[in-house]
């Protein structure tokens, strides 16, 4: 194997994770691919957790995937079993085998159905999955599950992440406290739709599963699904989202409960805060950049325009070599496909208005901008000029970094 | 300015570029951004000369798109006037007045109407095109106007090129020998629709514009709309196609004659050759790859998969590594979001079938393909299994020159 990467330098320090009641987290080292390292993590939760979950759209899902997905309609979930290091894609029946086999493995530890087992892996695509070392791990990980395991897991569930990736919030339903806290992991192979990544979110409310997917699903559209780093959707993407009922909150008939706005907004902010930190690990990344788009024809077109400004990746190289080349801005808009007018399209960087109304604006004055280009977060702005839409996205550079990492062998 | 590029490993050399009859071309230093360099190209034509033409489809084109487009329809055309080195987009107004100026100059000079005067522009984006350097050097130029200024035409139109570009096809319209002749630039910002770059074609056969028009756009279709370098679409991309009509060959009427097959299949091969050049020419290129997909739904969702992988970072970044990393193709396939079927789908490298319906082939041994990979010209074939739907992509590999040349500052 390479040289551990060095830690990215958009690295943001783990947060405290406190137990969140009716969780119990773990780490083991199967030894699936990596040796010396921790590569399998486990959850159990408390009877009666409902869960909710997001997935790649790849037409070439993983089997965990698969298996995610035909369990989801029942809402309930009692363990997770995630392994890095291999993902389980394009194994044919043998993948299929293989979630059978370690969800029943699971199943039989904790007391429940397999169908209640939810399941993911991430590595390296095509390879078949040992899942007897899964088998052979799981009970003495099992053994050792705790509330404090969180950290433990976000590290194990890490490829070619060079930092844990955790968030927390806390708030309230109906006046009760409840948390939220989750761990992801991430670093390339990452776009919309899902960013290339895993995502383990748990809080003690107590949701009726459709409530937890709607809020789920909306909070990634506003934070995943806004997220880039090289374009590149992986067939393992996922989002669940658990929650064990133990906080006692009044109960919850559905999303648009007045009593959820403040947990909603906290969820879509730790979802925001977990896919800014996969950004943050793209492979190569020194910077984070936000894209704003104003002033399309609709939201919808808005993040289309973002998102082509974001991939783009004569953009990307610009802002690595902290060159204000706003021109590209204005090549990649043009290349997005949607509704644009040279003569209203506006470019701000740094908050400067570099361009206004289809050319550049008098006396504009580069220095500001050269300032803002040496720092880490970089922001460019877009207002199209042409009605009320809206979006952002959020992508890192392009550098050599990237290259080193994927374009070494088997990587 | 930086220092000159090396030319790239996958260069061609020029072929010898004789006379069309009925084009004089040549190219000047205007100082309009190089030094010590030609940076300045006229071509004259011809009393009667047709033309045809092909435009980005990016929604913030340049000044001189703008003006070609509009001078289209009368399908006539006596001059070209192109500069490298400033593209003459986001210059509003002023990008307008350049354009008038400029093509009325030539106008004079020809004794033409302006509309009948072609621009294209190339270069840096937003910088308003020093308009007067062109007007005071176009009389010199036009002065030195040769049969032979073919290759001095293909130098004048680089900008980040390290190679000129040229082909030459010898065919016959119903019995009539006729040449076609073109000059293409283009190196980065390279994606259809169309290939960020420059294409200019001659030939001495007699054709209406509409005829022209038709076999120019099928020949697009098959050659720079199926090549990527980096997904990034110029605002400035443009092909003309101009035919003297000086061969005499017998009237054409309509672009389904059959006499003129070896026309049309000369012309495409031509097309694609000079598009392959813009590609071996791509920005730190080291590696040409041709993506060929069958078994897909309709041809148009097989043009869609290999784009997906043509443009995949990752896959580019695992040919630059010399890595059958056909787990990416897999991803790229899964992200296209065209219809595919994990359990059909088939991956060869280097004509290797590597995954066969689903997983990875009994036995694949990975000798032959690792091989392959070491070569200048790599071949990944995708086999969908769904349908009888087919096409073809080229596109280069991701290395470290390619952020050497666009992360650079106002590259």
């Amino acid at each position: 194997m390479a040289a551990p990467l060095p830690v990215s330098p958009l690295a943001r320090p783990m947060p405290a994770l406190a137990p969140v009641a009716g969780v119990r987290f773990g780490a083991a080292a199967a030894g699936i691919r990596y040796t010396g390292r921790t590569d399998l993590v486990m959850a159990e939760f408390a009877p009666g957790t409902t869960v909710a979950g997001v997935f790649t759209r790849s037409k070439c899902p993983g089997a965990p995937v698969d298996w995610c997905r035909a369990a989801l309609p029942q809402g309930v979930a009692r363990a997770l079993v995630v392994n890095a290091g291999n993902a389980n894609v394009f194994t044919g029946r043998a993948g299929f085998e293989a979630t059978q086999a370690n969800a029943a493995d699971a199943a039989r530890l904790v007391g429940c159905a397999a169908s209640q087992v939810f399941l993911a892996s991430t590595g390296v695509i095509g390879e078949i999955l040992p899942h007897q070392k899964i088998t052979d791990a799981l009970p003495g990980l099992y053994a050792t599950l705790s509330d404090n395991g969180w950290a433990d897991a976000a590290r194990g569930i890490m490829t070619t992440d060079t930092f844990p990736k955790g968030a927390v919030r806390e708030t309230t339903i109906g006046g009760t406290p409840v948390r939220i806290q989750g761990i992801a992991k991430g670093s390339g192979m990452v776009a919309p739709d899902m960013a290339t990544m895993l995502c383990f979110v748990a809080t003690d409310a107590a949701l009726p599963a459709p409530v937890l997917q709607a809020l789920l699903s909306a909070g990634t559209n506003k934070s995943f699904n806004r997220t880039t780093v090289d374009s590149d959707t992986s067939t393992s993407d996922m989002v669940l989202l658990f929650a064990t009922g133990l906080a006692g909150n009044p109960p919850i008939a559905a999303e648009t409960d007045p009593a959820l706005a403040d947990f909603a907004e906290a969820l879509d902010s730790l979802l925001l805060e977990l896919a800014l930190l996969v950004v943050r690990d793209g492979e190569g990344a020194t910077k984070l950049m936000r894209i704003q788009v104003t002033g399309a024809t609709s939201d919808e077109s808005a993040h289309r325009v973002a998102l082509a400004v974001a991939n783009s990746p004569l953009v990307k190289t610009a802002i690595a070599g902290e060159d204000a080349n706003w021109g590209r801005v204005v090549m990649a808009v043009g290349k997005s496909g949607e509704p644009a007018n040279r003569d209203t399209l506006s470019i701000a960087m740094g908050g400067v208005w570099i361009a206004r109304n289809g050319t550049v604006v008098t006396g504009y004055d580069e220095t500001p901008v050269v300032a803002h280009m040496k720092g880490q977060e970089i922001d460019i702005d877009i207002d199209l000029g042409l009605g009320n839409g809206a979006s952002t996205a959020w992508s890192c550079d392009l550098t050599h970094g990237y290259i080193d990492i994927n374009g070494s062998y088997r990587s």
